[in-house]
This record gives structure tokens, C-alpha cells and sequence, in this order.
């Protein structure tokens, strides 16, 4: 039986897109084989391959000039990616806002191979909120000007897309295809896909034309936005089975009303954990209400001794991987879009169950 | 209905390996999620990825002293990889042996970080034979020394393993735990797994612990072996179904014997096809007979006019992804370990009797 999953990442998957995928995991459309054995540059991948970039092109509105690659490495992977394909123009500074685990990582590989300007943080009350657009300004001169929208760790969420006037590059991993968003603002946004896109293994990156453009001398033909995009994502073998789930998640996701209803979702969902943390004494939420992430929720006990029970009840509950990031501790709801409604009542449910019975 | 597999790669997986997948998928022993919907970081993962390791260096009896890394990018990200992580010592030049288009990718993407120096080379006769032991002498000073036990491609392989002073490294992605080898001759071996070990979108590395402190000042962070190697392959999120397949292949690898079983069947399927080639009047070998691949059997027509008909009458047999390589054309039957010897049995039925019929 499946039970209500609320892991950061891996995370849960659509159970539509798994019973097709299960079904169909021997013998793939009557083909004899699973789409796991088949060259990635058959007929039948292609049209896999090509479906998904159009679907999630469909589902982002990404205009004609932007790029979709299917990348190994994850969204690490594009932290080294990402200067290594924009510092080879004229500039090899680039602007960061710096709003915790996730952004930091950023910035200390981006900084290995140019300067790296911290325009704002948000460490000074340990990450808890996202700086507002008037308490920063861009640089002078920049490669590109790096953000995080959403950070997994820390539940912190823009609620705002910077206005800057150099390429804005962002980490979408927690956030992409929960709310629509315009990508002609953006030079570079990119996403691994165990969140919100697929399983694990696979990236996305959406890449301005003119950005491929700009690469260091010396940069690994892997990390290469320019090489990936002429060879169609398929310079070398591509995590095929994991582009073949994104493409079934891209499809769930229409077939459920595309970005803007799970944008609606979101907001329901997040509410109603907020609404609930807000009211209650016994838990409650570490961050600024206006930075307060749809996707990743952490709370907290007021007494950290009933931490260990409520993770095991809830676990017996049929409720999974509330526990927080091992580096700030504490419980963590993540709720992506293919965590349903129900599942959110179930918590909250069990959550105020548990207070009444601890009190 | 399953049908008999000859892709080159990404590759048949054996049955039973998909079926366990297939029935688990949704409900993984019982936990109520997907194998792919829990964290890397987790308790139940963990022991995958261990069990994993662990199972593969009992296969290769890979000694103490080496690291066996499970990583994104594929052999061609290891492509850049090996200069990066190894032209950080005293000496920026390596030698290799150039056997083919797997080779000369490896050459093209060295030669970028340093000299590479080609010792020996079957450019001359189209790369239908693997260079003789003595017909090569090793560089005086040398990072490592390079070659590609198996091209893929050009169905070539060594039936030796070179003895040289520099760390030996070599990629295996086409015959790895096809045969047993000496680990302890090397230096590092790689593989992609999409051909003997799983699905694509995974990679195998075994690197000796020495080889770790070489790497160039500004390697990228997804490519430092030795950062894998601490975080014990998760500095990011892994590819964690493509780790959990791996691992059941290893399962079943053990359960048939090992890979001393699989080098047996290897030489014995290989022998069925080559054995019929040398007989036919149609069909033919186009690589020296003591370098033809257990693993990658390419063959021609003698007449190439036949080669649509062959092509669409043996897929319509069964006989699925007989092509080549769209770079070398003619056929190719890849016998990876997990062809059955009733998949041969049924090709060279299948050819014997096409011969007849177009005689």
C-alpha cells in the first residue's frame, strides 16, 4: 500500500506515472524489451526525448530562443557548470544572493573560477528569509546574477523575480513546475530533477541562445551548454529511463491543468500546513511569513525532546520523511506537486492529534 | 512478450532483474514508496548503495587499497575526468593506445589538458585489430597510460592486459564484468553501466587511493574522485534507481556464477557467431581474428543490398537492434552478459536460414 510522502528529495513521484512505467517495464509498447534496452538515439527514444522537451516546453511557456537540455550531474553539477560557461566573455565576476545551503554551494564553486559578489545574504538571522528586492543592488559589471528561488533546506521562498540587468541564472530545483514563471527574465535556469520533474539522476537545463556563446577556454565537454545543445542532449548516453519518467510527469502534469493549477495546489496546500503551524503551540515555523516556501515547509517542537516521537508515530502513521535536513535538524514537510491534498490533511490531522495528546 | 536483444547500449538488463524492479516499483519492501522516492541519505538506501559496492568488489576481487565510486557523466565524463584528476602531479603528459572511436574520444578530450602521446595506433587498417603487445613502447615519463580494452563500436578487443610503469587505466564500459581481470594491474578502470551493469545514466570508477591526491588545481567538483570518494559517492544526490538496478544485477550476476561463468558463456556465445561468420558465404567478420570482441560481434553482408531486408526480416524474427553503429554501418550483435546463449542460438538460426534463402 502507498503511504504519504513528504521526502525532500527523492521525492514523490505521481502514482499515475509509476503504474504506467511498472506496466510497462518489460515490454514497452509491445516492443519486446523495456525502454531501458533501446539505443537513445533509436526512432522510438527520440520521440521520447523530443515529446518530453515539448511537453515541458508547452508546460513553461519557454520561448524560441531558449535551449532545453537533459543533463547529468544534477543542479551541483551546474554549480561548476554554470561559471565554467559564463565567465569566458569579458567578464569573470558574477553577482550571488546568498540565502542558504543551496546558494552557498553556488557561490563557493562559482568562486573558485572568478569573483563572486554577494550582493545580499539573509545569514545574519541564519537564513530564515529572502531579502527583499530594495535591500540589494546588482553590480556594475556582471557575467550573470545568480539566485536561488525556493532553498530545500531552509523552506525559504522568493516571492519575487529579481529585476536585474544582467543574465539572471537560477536554481529551480525545489520550485520548477510549481508556479508559472516568466521565463524570458531569466539567462539560465536549471533544476535536478528528484523534486518536481522526475527520479533522480537527470537535470534540466533552459539556456538562453546567446549564452552558449561564453565559455572558458578548458571547460569539460560534460559541462558543456553549447555541446550538449547541438548534440540534442546526446553527446553521450543519456540517463534514459530517467528522461522517459520526466516526459510521463511532464504528461501528468498536463493532463492535471499545467503549472497554474499546480500553482492553485501549492497555495492550498502550503496554507493549510502554515495555517495549522500558526495556530498551534506545540509546532511552528522558523520562517518569515512572507518567505515562507509552497514546496518545503520545516517546523519545529517547542520541546525538541518530542522530536524522536513524533518521527516514529508519524512513520507508523503512514506518514514518511518528515525529518529535517540532517544539517539544521528539526522536521521538514515537503509537498511537491505530486504530494496530494490528502496527504496534507492526513499531516496536519495527525499533527494536531499528537498536540492534543502530548499536552 | 520479451524478444531477444542485441543493442548495443543502452542495454538488455537480464529478466529477472526487471521483473524484481516491475514488482517493487510502486511498494518497495513494504515501505509503502518507490525505491526512487526516498532520500539517498536514508537508512534503507544506504544499505542498497553498500550492498551494491560491496557486491561489486566481490565480483572484480578488487583489493583494499582501491575506491570504487558509483558516478553520473558516463565514460565521457570520464573522459575529462582522468586528465583532470591526474595531471596535477609532476607530469602532464599520458600515453595511449588508439583502437577506435571510444579511444579517440578519450585522446581528443586528454589532449586538452595536456600532451597526449599515442604509442600505438590501429588507424591503418581501419581499427579491425588491437595493436600486439610488442608492438609498442611505453613514454619514458607518463601520467598514466590509456587504452580501451573493448571498443564497442569497432567490435576490437585486447586479449592481453598491458604491462606498464604508469597507473594503467582503462575503459571497461563494454566488457566489465564480462571476465575476471587483475584489479591490481590498474590504476583506475571505468565503465558506463548501460551495457553490463544497469541502466544509463550511472558509471562505475575504480580508482586506486593514490591516484586521489593528483588532481589539477580548479578540477570541477562532479568530476574530483577524491570528493566522491569521502562523500561516499553522495557530495550530490546519486542516481539512486540506477544504483538500486546496478545492485540487483550484481545479485544476479553472483547467482549465475560470478564473472568467471560469465567469461565461460562469453566464449562460448561468441564462438557460436564467429564460428558461423567464418563459415558463411554471405556474412562476414571485418576485425583479425585474435582481436574479435566477446562482447561487440560487428559482421557484414557480402552484399550490401541486402543489409534493409536483413535488417527488417530479423527484427520481424525477434531479433531486435541488429544495426551498426551509424558511423560504421554494416550489422552488429552486442553479447553482453545478460544475452541469453538461446538469443544466439536464435541469430544464427536466423542468418543460416536468410543465407539459404537469398543463395
Amino acid at each position: 500500500m502507498r503511504k504519504f510522502n513528504f521526502c525532500a528529495g527523492p521525492a514523490a513521484l505521481p502514482e499515475p506515472v509509476l503504474l504506467q512505467a511498472q506496466q510497462e517495464l518489460l515490454d514497452w509498447g509491445g516492443r519486446g524489451c523495456s525502454v531501458m534496452e533501446v539505443s537513445h538515439r533509436s526512432a522510438e527514444f527520440t520521440e521520447v526525448a523530443e515529446r518530453a522537451e515539448q511537453d515541458l516546453r508547452d508546460l513553461l511557456m519557454v520561448p524560441d530562443n531558449y535551449r532545453v537540455l537533459f543533463v547529468q550531474g544534477g543542479a551541483t553539477g551546474q554549480f561548476s557548470a554554470i561559471p565554467w560557461n559564463l565567465f569566458g566573455g569579458e567578464v569573470q565576476s558574477a553577482d550571488y544572493i546568498h540565502t542558504g545551503q543551496w546558494a552557498g554551494k553556488a557561490i563557493k564553486e562559482a568562486s573558485r573560477y572568478g569573483k563572486v559578489n554577494i550582493v545580499a545574504s539573509s545569514e545574519d538571522r541564519n537564513f530564515c528569509y529572502a531579502p527583499a528586492a530594495n535591500a540589494w543592488q546588482e553590480s556594475e559589471k556582471s557575467a550573470y546574477f545568480h539566485y536561488t528561488p525556493n532553498e530545500t533546506i531552509g523552506g525559504v521562498e522568493f516571492n519575487y523575480v529579481p529585476e536585474v540587468k544582467a543574465p539572471l541564472v537560477a536554481d529551480m530545483s525545489s520550485t520548477i513546475l510549481s508556479q508559472p514563471i516568466p521565463v524570458e527574465k531569466f539567462g539560465m535556469i536549471y533544476a535536478g530533477a528528484q523534486k518536481n520533474i522526475g527520479p533522480s539522476g537527470i537535470a534540466v537545463v533552459i539556456v538562453r541562445e546567446d549564452l552558449l556563446e561564453r565559455a572558458m577556454a578548458g571547460i569539460p565537454r560534460s559541462l558543456n551548454w553549447k555541446i550538449a545543445a547541438e548534440a540534442g542532449s546526446m553527446d553521450n548516453t543519456p540517463p534514459t529511463f530517467a528522461w522517459y519518467l520526466s516526459g510521463l510527469v511532464f504528461q501528468w502534469l498536463k493532463a492535471q491543468g499545467g503549472v497554474e493549477a499546480m500553482y492553485q495546489l501549492s497555495l492550498q496546500k502550503s496554507a493549510m500546513l502554515y495555517d495549522f503551524l500558526d495556530r498551534s503551540d506545540l509546532f511552528s515555523s522558523p520562517v518569515d511569513t512572507a518567505s515562507r516556501s509552497r514546496m518545503n515547509v520545516p517546523f519545529v517542537l517547542a520541546d525538541d525532546r518530542l522530536d524522536a516521537r513524533f518521527l516514529s508515530e508519524s512513520e507508523e502513521a503512514g506518514l514518511l520523511n518528515l525529518q529535517g535536513h540532517r544539517s539544521v535538524g528539526g522536521m521538514r514537510a515537503s509537498l511537491y506537486n505530486a504530494v496530494p491534498v490528502e496527504a496534507v490533511e492526513a499531516l496536519v490531522s495527525f499533527m494536531a492529534d499528537f498536540e492534543r495528546r502530548v499536552a
